[in-house]
């Protein structure tokens, strides 16, 4: 049976991998018809890539799709999408978006949701548990991304 | 002597090199103090990027700047920036943007502006000729790309 919670676990899955790599932990699945288009995750620390986040990892690896294909498409991530990967949902018409947690960062949902994109937060603990202890063993470099934008906006 | 008129010159060299590379004709160029930081050029058809716009590849090319850098640079590019290109430079507060022409294809704008981007526009006809040549010589391949956004916003 496929339903958002089983989608979020890939995402999660994705997120581990990034972390195995020595990269933040955040990973995104896109999902069309029940169906796994394409995975990725952050790399900015493994492949210093300040555009590969895991959103855009995921659109970049599922290539060139049709615009019927984007329209159908859901894309699971486990944060709040920072207002790159907003602006690459609202590019290619993504219609929805399903978000692990909100509360370690909060992304650009007010402008998706103006942009008509459904956006649903699931508040997973394992998702900002992630995160969270990949920010307390990495303090410095973390401090170091942030001070990048100045404020609590998510940047990743 | 380092002005607009020279920095956006650079760009339209980039979306020359795309257009030699069999790409569509868009370049961008990242200048901090008068000296370039980095150069990128559209890379849709060849590389097979959905990511890589103009923008977003001289933003990679530049790597991982400091906040201090990103706050102090402008980007020029020869097209409006689409939704994904002003997100990623509204993620790294990059603080002015000059555009060689918005009558082909109107960018993200307004969201740059409401967000307190300086942008200028200077209206610069090569780089719509290129473009507009572009289309005309791709035009069902254009149309196929145009039909991923089903609108009339900037999608390069």
């Amino acid at each position: 049976m496929c339903n958002d919670s089983s989608f979020m676990k890939i995402a999660i899955n994705e997120a581990k991998i990034s972390l195995m790599e020595g990269g933040i932990p955040i990973g995104a699945v896109l999902v069309k018809n029940n169906k796994i288009i394409s995975k990725g995750h952050n790399k900015l620390i493994q492949n210093g890539s300040v555009i590969l986040h895991a959103e855009m990892d995921a659109i970049e690896n599922a290539g060139r799709l049709s615009g019927e294909d984007y329209k159908e498409i859901t894309l699971f991530t486990t944060l709040s999408p920072c207002p790159m990967c907003s602006g690459a949902i609202l590019l290619y018409n993504i219609s929805r978006v399903v978000i692990g947690e909100n509360k370690s960062l909060m992304g650009a949902e007010d402008l998706l949701r103006e942009n008509g994109v459904k956006v649903d937060v699931l508040n997973i603990l394992e998702c900002r548990d992630l995160l969270l202890n990949y920010i307390k063993n990495n303090q410095l470099q973390w401090d170091s991304e942030l001070e990048k934008v100045g404020n609590s906006t998510n940047i990743f």
